[in-house]
Parts: C-alpha cells; structure tokens; sequence
C-alpha cells in the first residue's frame, strides 16, 4: 500500500496520474465541429437529464461500433488480448484498496442502494482495479503470462459540469482498454507490440494528421517526476528499457522531463488536429504500484511467487474523443467503411415502376436484409451496407446534391438504361465520373473497401 | 401523467410493472448449474466487491457477445431495428417522470457527484425512459415510424443482497431491448413480426426444450389487471388485437386472466428447463402511459400531432439470465457456435518438431491470427475460431480424455501419417469416428457450422 506522503502531490499531477490514460481534453473547435457535423448527420445528442453523458443515435451507434469491431479484432486476433466485461459498481473498499476513495473521491459519482448504512459504491472511472480483481481471484503460473485483458465498459469521471461539451469534454465515456500482466523480463516486448498497434492504427487506419509535416503521430517519453515513488533503480531501468523500446522502434521521439505518472514512466501518442495541433491519443504506462497494492503474485519457475508488472495502455483512449477527433479531421466526410451513409440510391424517375423495383431489389442486396417472413437466421460476418433510397419526387439533379450534401460515400443512379441492361451507374462523392457496375460487383466492391478500411 | 391513486396496487404488481420484462427468477438448480460449468470452463466469477454484478472471464466474454451479435443482425437486418448507446445515469427529474422514483426507488441506485446539493441521479434499471428522450427530442413524422430502437445497455437494479445468486439473480444485467413507437394501425404488423423473431430463436437456434412434450416454448396473453388505468374501450381493442395476432400466428396459447401490466396487456414467452419446468424469456408489452407522460407525438399525414403506442419487447430478456438457461439445458455442452472451446489440436508425438509445427499452423489458420509485425490489419467480418493446442508432454489418450471433459466441439490429432498428407484427424466430442480433411476444408466446414448458428 501507499503511505499517505505518497499523496501529497499537486491536484494537476494527480488528475495526470487517475486522467492521463484518457485525457479528454481537445480544443473547443473541434467540439464545435463534431456538433455540427453530428447535428447534419445525426450521430449523437447531449440532454440536461444526463449532462456529459452522450446519447448515440443510430448513425453515431454504427460508427461507434466500428471502431469497437476494429480494435477488438486487432487486439484480439493480431496482440492476443482477451476481452472480459466488469462491473461498473464497486463497493468502497475496493476504491480506498486502489487509492481512488482517497484522492480521487470528488472525481467519481456516489452510488447507494437502498439501505445507505450497508452499502456504499463507486461508480468506476477506469477498468484497472477490476482487472486487479480477476487476475488476483486464481493462482496465476509464469506460463500464464503476459496476460492481456480488454474491457470496452463505459466509464464515468465527474468532470465540473460548466466544462462539458459534445464528445470531447463529458462525463461517461468508454475505453478501448488493456492492461498487461506481465514479468519484469516480457515488458520490452509487450510495449513494442503496444507501439507496432499504435503505428498501424494512426499510420495507415487512421492517418489523423494530413496536414502534419513528417510524422503522423509523435512519440513522447515522459520521466520520473519529483514527487515518484518507489526505487530509483527500478525507475532507471524502467527508462531505459522504454528508451531502448523507443530507439528500436526507429521514428523520432522526445522525452517530456519529470512528467511521468508519480508510479512509473510512460510513453504518450500525440496527433495533430486540422491546425496541426497535437492531442494526446494513445497512452502505454508502466505500473508497479497496482500489483502491490493488490498483492497480485504468480508462481515462477523456481517455485517462488513473484510480483507481476502491469501495463496500461489505449490506442484510441477515449472512443467518444476519438470520434471528435476523426470528425474535426474528416469534416463529416467519412471513409466509406466508417461512413454511416454509405450509399444513396438514386431511381431517375420515381413515377417509373421498374426504376423503383430495381432501387429497392439492388437495397436488400447491399444491406444484406431480409424479410422477418423468412425463417433463416442472418448469418454472422456477414457484410451490411448502410445504403439508403431517395425516391422523393423531386428532380434528380436535386436529389444528387442532396446526397452529396449528406456525404454519401457512394451515388447509385438507376434510370431504363440501368434497369435494361442490369448495370447501375456508381460515382463517389468526390468524382461525378460514372462506373457502371453490376448489383454483383458493387457489392464486392464495397465488400473490399471495408474489408481493407478503406 | 399518472395520477397517485393509479399507483395504489400492491408491491407484487408493482414489480411485475417494472420488472417483467426481464424477470431475473429461474430455480436455484440452474444457479448451481451455470455455477458449477462456469468452474469448469472459466465463463464468469462473481465477487463481493460488487454483488450481484458478472465478471465476465474471456470464455464467459465470447459466448456473451456471440448472443448479442446473433441478436443484432436480426434485429437490424432482418426486424428493422436502429441500435442506439444511451446514458446509464439520469438526473432524478427523469426517474420522477417515468415514476420511478416516486414507486421504484428502493429498487433503484441512487447516483450522486460531488456537490450532492445540486445533482442526483438514478442509475438506470430499464431503457425506455432513456428512448422517449431520443423519440421526443426531434419533430417526428408519422412518416418515421414505426421508429424501432434497440439498445444493449448495462442495467441495475438493487436486488436484496441475500436473494443474489449466479447469473440468475443479478444486480447488473443487460437485456436486448428494444422499443418500438408506432401508430395504432401499425400494432399488430409490428407485433407479429416480433412473434417472428422470437419463434425463430427458440424454435430454431435456441431450442432450450427438448423435452417439452410438444411446443419449444408457450404463449401467454396476460389480460387487464383490476388495478387497471386508461379507457376500458381501449384495452378491450388492445385484447382482441393481442388475441387476433396471436390466432394467426397458429400456436396454441393461453390466457393468463388479469395478469396484464396496469398500463397494458401482454404477450408472455415462456421456456421449459430440464424439468419442464416453464420460466419467462420473451415478452412483448403494449404500453399507453409512457407516451403520455413524455408528451410523445408525430405529425400525422392530416397535419395533426397524434399519440404514438409504444411496443417494449426483449427476445433473450436478460442476457445473463438467458446464458444461465442455455447452460441449464446443454450442461456445458455448447453449441459449435456458441463453444469457447471449438477445437483443440492434438499432436501425437510432441516431441516431434514437424507434428508441433503443422498443429502450429494448424491453429493460426483456425483462429485467423496474423503476426503483430505483419503491418495490415485484420479485416472486419472474418472468422476466427476457438481453438486450442494441447501440446503437453502427456500421453495422448489422456489429452483426448481431457479434452473431452471440457467439452471441445472438435478433437483434431495430428500425426505422421497427419504431416505427412496435409489432411488431419478430426473428431467431435459426440463421435469416435473419424474424418480426415485439409486445413482449408477444416476451416470451410467451421465457418458453415458458424453461418448456420450450429
């Protein structure tokens, strides 16, 4: 356990320690313009019956979803993590065992049952204390390690309510989060794996920062601040070890003296906004205090228990920042695989009953439907496309505009040539060039773009 | 609004009101059950950290959001169904809306921030005062609807601590819940469709009674209730469209007198155990009074602003519940699709290098694993498989033994005569009897069993 001196910090280093992992602050623009956009396309509304807590509309929700698919395939099949999913209550004690009930307490929403005498919870605002709960609950090998867990639970962090706002400032938020039960010899890889994720979500999924001049993301060491605790030894190796990491993995970094969290060095992901600002995204932290304060052990090959160490660590952080992010980069014009309006059907003449038929025939196919009438399932990984039919009245120039206004990744126009000869003409949003494609082809092509983010 | 005197009905009818939907009670029996195959095969722990809330372990964590993916392709691309992510915390002026906290609070969390002065929340126990926010926050044309959200939210409800109990009696649960707000005339399609859906489940996917004498599971109309409010002229309607639909819909049902919601009358879905035993899964709720006291309307084609009827309905009901009913009715043998253990590999020889190897890459063609120093990412809507590789230096009587008791679907063993051809044992748990097929027809046949839910 931590002695109290331990505590006697600044309030900002200790917001830096419970907050850094997803620090939820970027510029006021972009919260501005995630609400515009998300008010054109209606990703998500905010209500003062929950200030700080986003409710996701259907648009929002697929793109939100997206993401989670994305990282939990990488994570699960790519860097072996295992998702599990916690409780978002916990009894006091177990806040005052992480050190949260202590310092933390005004950050953190109260929650009481019935009978206030006996019970008295805290609403978590990070996932590690209950991963602490699972690792500790069986008697963990050497062979069992490093063990990854991943928990995608809603957290909530009470933040002053006059500072909310939109998705970047609120109150319930979630994580693509991980930690890493680990022995002192696996860290060094642990975190080059930490670091090749990184790079390939903000380097060629993500590429958040068009505008920045080399690099679309930085790399920033942070060190041993004055108020650390623990061995200096232990805190000189940890830093070279992520030095070492840092100089393998071969882009440039900077170290950020004396801004480390008070239990051990961490590495920060910054990209850069439209005006070429840097915003934290990802985090990847050393921890020694957590398995101490939960007595986490596991068994070496000597026989002796031994203390793992944990990493903490998101690429993304906070799912709602990221979203603002990916918005204050793309200005509401999503790639096609993120795009919640992927494709706009277009019949020529709405009064022409075929054109109509072949519009809604080419709809089923693309989004994959079926009738409730018929009696199979549909399937699982299968694909869906959210495309959408325009077949309001009005002049067909109209309707494009419309379409292209809305940010359709994808127009699909079908008039009597298209019905005749079964191949509908398909232009992007960017390029009036038209392809003409069969309902076969568009699908497969659409198949390949979300097959490759694209 | 509900006058007071309309709440004036005893405690029993007044938690059939507020939990029916999601009535968390199966017998002790399947508590034990679910108890005793989570030991075995690691699906979940509980703690008192947190009573009655799941900790999910990885194999508890697959087969949840294995339910939850199956519920959600049906929904959107087969019910019309939009998913949506709302807040987990209200400000108590909602729960006083809904009249929850007037009648409910001693089942509610109390939420509080720092300054308790200014802010009180309720931790929410059901999500249909959170979809009335999102119905009534646009101008909604009669052209929207049926507007049908669904929402996969974590839910609690303060059950006594003593009656806690598994999977079975929560505090914590998520349902796949979904509302439906319609006009009058659109009630019975959309009820229909929900009778569908829920015969597609446990006549298809989910047959959890097989020794039900003649039906997989039983239809129960609950009628007005004595304590009963709104126009009698109204619920007679609402009955006989219950009972319209129901006819049609050609299963044998029954009346369960007078046992309707005070708000509305309902459509019970009942489930034998493996004693044939009936417990609730599916309800389907008609419901007058929300719309009223959210002050709910759409624009009818005359122009004028009607009442929509709101639909509750949820197929699975509560998840953990639903999962505790499957493991009473397979006693942990698992569905290929649904198995945390799909296949584990078996080398003969494990001193052999080149048996080791093909299991090797055996298993990462099963699971769909990539390298993280390959740089592409796994793409969305792959397959990737619970597979495991028993490489112990034991003899392989005993490894197939131990693979036997827990329950891996398939058993593949790789030899010499395996290395030597490409084509490997494989067996299932049922049946000595074996084939011998490619990784590549391994791997086709798992994705079959998968799409078709076996």
């Amino acid at each position: 356990m931590l002695s109290n001196k331990h505590f006697l910090i600044q309030r900002s280093a200790r917001l830096a320690y419970y907050s850094s992992k997803a620090s939820r602050k970027v510029p006021a623009s972009s919260a501005d313009a995630s609400h515009e956009v998300s008010n054109k396309q209606q990703l998500f509304i905010t209500d003062p019956i929950s200030p700080g807590s986003i409710f996701f509309l259907p648009n929002g929700t697929k793109i939100f979803n997206k993401l989670v698919q994305f990282m939990k395939l990488q994570q699960q099949y790519k860097h072996g993590f295992q998702e599990v999913i916690t409780p978002l209550i916990y009894r006091k004690s177990l806040w005052e065992q992480s050190g949260h009930w202590d310092k933390y307490k005004e950050d953190m929403f109260r929650v009481e049952g019935h009978d206030t005498s006996k019970e008295e919870y805290g609403l978590k605002p990070m996932n590690c204390p209950g991963h602490c709960v699972i690792f500790g609950r069986f008697d963990r090998s050497y062979n069992e390690l490093p063990l990854r867990l991943s928990d995608f639970s809603p957290l909530h962090r009470n933040e002053a309510s006059g500072a909310l706002s939109g998705l970047t400032r609120v109150r319930k938020f979630h994580q693509d989060d991980g930690h890493i039960f680990c022995t002192p010899d696996q860290v060094e890889e642990e975190i080059a794996k930490c670091l090749k994720l990184v790079d390939m979500c903000y380097n060629k999924v993500f590429p958040l920062s068009p505008k920045a001049q080399t690099e679309t993301y930085i790399l920033e060491l942070s060190t041993r601040p004055p108020n650390y605790i623990g061995d200096i030894k232990v805190w000189n190796h940890a830093e070279d070890v992520l030095k070492n990491i840092l100089n393998k993995f071969g882009k440039p970094w900077q170290v950020n003296e004396e801004d480390g969290a008070f239990y051990g060095p961490k590495i920060d992901i910054k990209v850069a906004d439209h005006s070429g600002k840097y915003h934290q995204v990802a985090t990847i932290q050393l921890d020694f205090q957590m398995p101490v304060r939960f007595d986490l052990k596991y068994k070496d090959k000597d026989n002796t228990y031994k203390r793992p160490i944990m990493i903490h660590r998101a690429v993304f952080g906070s799912l709602e920042r990221f979203m603002a992010m990916l918005v204050d980069s793309n200005s509401g014009k999503w790639p096609f695989w993120l795009n919640p309006r992927q494709a706009m059907i277009i019949p020529v003449n709405t009064k022409k009953q075929d054109q109509v038929l072949a519009c809604q025939n080419l709809i089923l196919k693309l989004r994959g439907e079926e009738s409730p009438d018929t009696t199979e399932p549909i399937s699982l990984n299968t694909f869906h496309f959210n495309v959408d039919l325009d077949e309001r009245p009005e002049p067909i120039g109209y309707r494009i505009k419309d379409a292209l206004m809305k940010n359709y990744s994808y127009l699909i126009i079908i008039g009597d040539k298209e019905v005749e000869t079964g191949k509908f003409a398909i232009r992007t949003r960017a390029d009036r060039k038209l392809e003409h494609l069969t309902a076969e082809e568009i699908f497969s092509k659409f198949c390949d773009l979300e097959k490759n983010y694209k």
